[in-house]
Formats: C-alpha cells, sequence, structure tokens
C-alpha cells in the first residue's frame, strides 16, 4: 500500500522515546483540562481554554495518523482492539457539536479520552491485565452472587412491599436496596423501618449479610489461590 | 420395574444438549417471570402472565417425569439431595392455592425455583462445593463469634437497659444491636446514646469491635490457608 | 497428701465422657439462664430461675471440687491458669450478695461464666490457642496503630478544637472519633463539620484513611505469611 | 576532625542500653506532655508543664549532640535520612515562639516529635521497612485508582452538578464525595439525591463500587504474592 521507506520513517517516529513522552504528556494534559473545565472558569479565560482542547483534538488527530501509517496495512492497525477504541472516540470527537445533547456527548468523550493514559503506559496495561485474568473467578461468583441478590430481592418485594414501598416496590428497587444491605451501609435504619409490621425481619437481613459476606470471601480465596498457584507455575517453568 | 429399553430413551432425552438447554432457558424465564410480577402489571397482561406461570409449571411437571424415568429405580432417583428438593419445591407448588396465605407460600415458591438454576449449571455447582468445604472451619468460628456475641449482649443489658432500652432491652435485642456494631453500622450513634450515663461505654465497644475484628481475621486466615493447603496436595498427588 | 486410691477414684470421674457431657450441659443452661432473665420475667417464674441459678452454682461447686480432687496436689491444680480462673469466678459467685453494686457484679459473674465453654471443649481451645499466636504479629502492629491514631489525635485537636469541640475537646475524645473514622462510619459527616473553617480538612481525612488501611492491610499480610510459613514448617516437619 | 578517643566515649555513651532506655522514656513522656496539654489544664499546673516541656527540648538538644560527637563526621551523621529528620524538628523547635501562627507550629511539633518512636525502637523500624517495600504494588495501583477516581469524578460533574451543586460542583469537590462512596459511608444517601433527577444514577454507583472492590481486591493480593514470594525466597536463600 505504501512504500517500505515511507513506512519506516513513521515507525522510527512513533517507537522514539520523544513522541512517547509528548504523548503521555498532552493526555495528562487533556486530563487536567477536563478537571478545570468542571470549575466556574471566568469568561476571559474559557476563550483561551476552547483553544486548548481544539490543540488536544487537533494533537491526538495527529498521533493517530502517524501511528497508522508507521502499520504496514490499515488492517493490521485495526487488529488491535486499543487501536480501535482510540480511533473510534477521536472520531466522534471530531464530529461537530449541534445540539445540547451532542455537547454532553462531546464533553464525555474529552473525560473517556484520559482511558489513554492506560494503553500508552506499560506499568498500567500489565496492572489492567492482572485485573482481566481475575475476571473468569471473579465472574462466575460475581453471577452467582446476582442470583443470590435477584432471590432475595424478590422474596423482600413479597415480604416488605407495603411496609415500606419505597425500598421494596419491585424487584429493581429491592435489587438496588440489598446492594446498599451488602455494603452495610444504614442497613440497621432499612430493617427498623419493616420490623415493627414483620417482627422476624430481623433473620431476613441477618442471613442475607452472613450468605453474603461467605461468598465474597470464597471469591477473594479464589483469587488468591488462582493467582498464586499461577505464579508458582511460572516460576517453576523459567 | 421397567423395561430396560424403555429407561434407555428416557436416558438419552435427559443426557441430551437439547433438553439441558430447554431446562436451562425455562428456569431463566421462570427467574424472569419472578422479577416482572414484582412489578404493578396491567390486567390485560396478567392473563398472559398466569399461562406462563402454568406453562413453566407443566414443563417442570414433564422435566422430573423424565428424569425419573431415566432412573432404573424411584430408590436410586430420591438418594441425590437435589432430585429431593426438585420434586418436593414441584408437589408444593402443584397443590390448588386457596386462602391468602397460600398465595404467599406459592409465590416464594416460584421464587425459591430458581435455585434450580446452581443444580443445573455444573460452574454453579463447584463453587457451591467450594463454599460447603469451608463451612466446618467457618462453622467454627462462627459459633465462637455467636458465643462471644451472647457474652456482650448479656452485659449489654445489664450496662445499657435503662439508658437506651430500644436497643437493649433484652439479649435478643442487644445481639441484634451488636450485630449492626459488628458491621460498622452507625455504631458510634449507638455508643453516644449511651456514654452519658456510662462515661466509659467507649470501652465496651472499641473492645467489642476490636476483638471482632481479631476473630473474623482469624477465619478469612484460616479458611485461606486450609484451602491453600488443600490445593498443594491435590496436586502433589495428580 | 490424699491417698492414691482417693485420686484415681476422682479422676475417673473427671475424665469420664458422662461427667463431661454434664459439665457442657450445664454451662449451656447457664448461658441459657443469663439470656432469659434479661427479658421481663413474670414473678412467678422468677422464683424458679432463682432455685435454677442455685442449682448451677452448686453443680460448679460440687465440679471443682471433683477436679481439685483428681489431682495429686492443689499446686498442681492452681498452676493451669484456667483452673485459676474457674476457681475465682466460682468463688467470688459463692459471696452472699449485699448492696446493689453487688447484685451487678453477681449478675456480671454469671456471664463471665459462660466463657467456661472455651476451657471444656477442645475445639474452642484450639482456635483460642491459634488467636493468641497470631498476638505478637498483631500486637505490635496494633501498638504502631494505636501511636498513629494518638498522633492524629493530638493534630486534631489543635486543629478542629474550636470549630467541632464535642469531637474534638481533647485527646480521649478525639481518639474515638479517629476510631469512628476507621471504621468508615459517618466520618464525612465528622469531616463536613469543620470543612467550612479549615478547607484543608480534607486532607487531613482522607491520609488518616490511607494510611490506617495500608497498616490494616499490612498486618493481615503479616498474620497471614507468619500462619502459612508456620504451618508449611509442621507439615515438612511431620 | 575530632580525635578518636573523645568520638570513642560518645560512641560508648549513645550505645549504652542506659542512654537507648532514657531515650524512649523521654520520647513517651513528651507523648503524654502532647496529650496532657490537650485538655483544659488548672493555671497551677501550666506553670510545672512548661517546664517539663522546657525540660524535653534540652534532653533532646543534649541527645542529638551526643548522636553527632559520636559519628566520625558530621557528614556522615546527616547521611542518615532519619537523623536529618530529628535535627530538622529538633532546630524548629528552638526558634523561639513568636505569633500566634508559630504558636501553632511549635505545638505542632512537639506532636511530629513523638514520631521518633518509630527511629528509636527497632521493631517499629522493620514494620515500617515492611511497609516501605509493599510501596511499589501499593503505589501503582493506587495511581490506577486516582485516576479512575478523576474520570469518574469529571463524569459525576458533568452529570450532577445541577442535582446536588454541594457534592458535585466541582472536580475537587466530586472526588471527595467518591472517596466517600468508595468507602461505603453513606452512599446511599448521596445516591438518592440525585436520582430522582437522573434514575440511572445507580449504575454510575453500583458499577464505581464493584470495580472499585476488584481494583482493591486485586491490590491486596498482589501484596499478598509479592511478599510470600519474597519470604519463600529469603528462605530458600538461607
Amino acid at each position: 500500500m505504501l512504500s517500505d521507506r515511507f513506512v519506516t520513517r513513521f515507525l522510527l517516529i512513533r517507537n522514539s522515546k520523544v513522541f512517547k513522552a509528548l504523548v503521555i504528556s498532552v493526555i495528562f494534559a487533556s486530563a487536567l483540562y477536563a478537571g478545570i473545565t468542571s470549575y466556574d472558569i471566568p469568561s476571559q479565560y474559557s476563550r483561551f481554554l476552547t483553544a486548548f482542547d481544539y490543540g488536544i483534538t487537533i494533537f491526538f488527530t495527529i498521533e493517530i495518523i502517524i501511528r497508522m501509517l508507521a502499520e504496514k496495512s490499515y488492517f493490521k492497525f485495526f487488529k488491535d482492539g486499543w487501536n480501535v477504541f482510540d480511533f473510534l472516540i477521536l472520531s466522534i470527537s471530531l464530529i461537530p457539536v449541534l445540539g445540547s445533547e451532542t455537547v454532553f456527548v462531546a464533553r464525555l468523550l474529552r473525560i473517556v479520552r484520559i482511558l489513554r493514559i492506560i494503553t500508552v503506559v506499560p506499568a498500567f496495561r500489565h496492572i489492567i491485565d492482572a485485573l482481566i485474568r481475575t475476571i473468569p473467578r471473579v465472574g462466575f461468583i460475581a453471577l452467582l452472587m446476582f442470583i443470590f441478590i435477584y432471590i432475595w430481592a424478590a422474596i423482600g418485594t413479597l415480604l416488605f412491599e407495603t411496609a415500606d414501598p419505597g425500598r421494596w416496590e419491585n424487584i429493581g428497587v429491592a435489587m438496588l436496596t440489598l446492594v446498599q444491605v451488602a455494603t452495610y451501609d444504614d442497613w440497621a435504619t432499612i430493617m427498623y423501618e419493616v420490623i415493627d409490621d414483620y417482627p422476624l425481619a430481623w433473620f431476613y437481613f441477618v442471613t442475607f449479610i452472613v450468605v453474603n459476606a461467605v461468598i465474597l470471601l470464597n471469591m477473594v480465596i479464589g483469587v488468591i489461590v488462582d493467582v498464586m498457584t499461577r505464579e508458582t507455575k511460572e516460576e517453576l517453568d523459567s
């Protein structure tokens, strides 16, 4: 598609330390921009900030073009999920802002852009990799916990709907209430709201807390054992 | 009891992937049904939902008959605890609904029915197995914690009964209050309610929190060590 | 001191399964008694309960005499710390009740008596042994945490005494407030009480929470590593 | 610089058990002093306390001179970071108190002085060493969590600024609010404040809580694995 010499030149740019440092600092600048714009800015500065934002967008456009030209084919570029992620965010942020809905989306994208720090700094990528590897274990137990909360919420609506409709009206609201109970946030208040009508409500809440804690404990232990046996194996292999 | 060819045919049905997938999807449908009925349903749809519920019950009846016929004897079928569990839930849900009490039980059974997901999906069974294996360790320390809370609650009623009767009236209420303190939910409020009358109440609460945390820490560590030594042994044996 | 045949007879009684089961059930009965008396008892039953309490006291007196006679010398009996513990509780509970102060102490002793379950059931003794073995690690870090809370409390009284005297009046009250913050119980409320006067108060609270969490994390890890290396060593030795 | 015999004499003093015990007890006395002065002291005692404080300052001055003279050169003394720490605190506390600002600093220094317990007691130094060794792992994940909270706070100000300005006004306030949510302190109250305007706010909060818990879990596991592999290696080497 492109001459090899052309590609090699852009590859050199992309892999240079200066380019990487520049990208990281521009991402940090865009993070700073997202933070600053959350404050009330005097109008004399806001024009400067808009220019700053345009600058960041232009830089990111140039950066992605360089990274695309450094690849032998567009196909290879889009094979990497993180590249697709970067490309999509940039494309949407290049669409001109029209209604108030789009303003919100545009501002949201400027925030999501900060996530690029993870793709750029290798140390963060390793942590994210480690997080992803624990998903199978965590995911299945999370699913089990979801089923557990779902069943408990269904029982909760059955029992407490008339006593405290605001919290137990339907299964959606009841699940949110149980997530609150699972984090121990003001659960006693929720219980005392219904205990006058159902003196055995304490049993419903205490069993929920205990079962929840046991499931969580098992998840933690499962992940620890998983990680340790994997690390031990890697050590034995090396 | 039944001819072998007859049994083999039902065994083929029971073990087929289609049958398993059908069972899982009907259980999910019944879970969805339990969730939807917790919302206020317009009357024109409620008739449809009742029909849907009848359909689920009929399906589960046929399914259990197939599973019973696939077994060489009824005795063998009822030897498995999970089969007994399924049979009981189905039997009770087949009893015609009469009073309002029974309506509640019937609705509760429809929710409990969702637990069948655990018996059907093998991955969940493994997690439940792992949970059950930690019971001996967890159970004994839980018993110790129960005794600890019991003793502390008895002291609490002795000390704070007159200062805050709502929370320390008798040992039952006091234990519930201490479960709340153990989850750190608004414990300072409970303490400040009695600290004017008993300036040394802080000692009662702080020691409870510290001892409780130490017992819990030991339970967590005990379970981790248990699981890891078991896994290491299994690895060495294989 | 006593003839050997005499000692052997009492030793046989003490070590018999019937005697042990009897002691455990009487301790459970005394625990039940402590729980029941926390409720308002109708006067016709209270006479029965008093008789029940006398019975328990008499049983414990006979039990300790048997255990003393089963030993070759009193000196040997009192060498075991748990025996001294039992003896002291019994002695004090035998002193006749006089003023209202003593009534409180007498009721407290009846509760403390329940702790004898730990001395009698071996499984509990093992858990307590395991708890005690973690004390060196836990103790030192607990001391470090105490110093940390002490220093932070001193700074807290310096900063917030005028803004919220109820919580930061002196170092004692401030330490209690920080224990509350360490358990995350309504800490934001405590912070927002002083943040108007000291806009940088958030730094005081957030650093406290983070440092506290890091110290606790290290304590947990320290104990886990300690227990695991000990268990591994014991396995290698056996 | 100084004759060897001179240095040796002071080295003997510095390393003597009596000197060390004296230093530890004076530090404890200074800690006690910091605690006592936080209470309202009757004026007849305050003169005594001022004298006590002068005594401590003089002792620490003599102690640091001995430790400096026990070193072969001043350069060697100031190479140890803890010595610099001690020297700076003492120097500032020797500057005469003038305005009310300086009074505050002077009192703060008297509290910071207590930290010297860590430099003096070896067991504490070991714990601090262990804490410091976990920083690389903890630090990187803490940075990741900071980025995560930063992004979430930016989204929060975007969504909830008009609904609950007190908590979501700008990114600074929003981050503080999210730290509160991360500790599960009254997070449901914060959510219910905005859920009427944004019915999907529950998704914002629940994802924050879940992602936060997963990151924290990974940090804990990472540190455990790190510490255990290091300890195992040290055992194998020895």
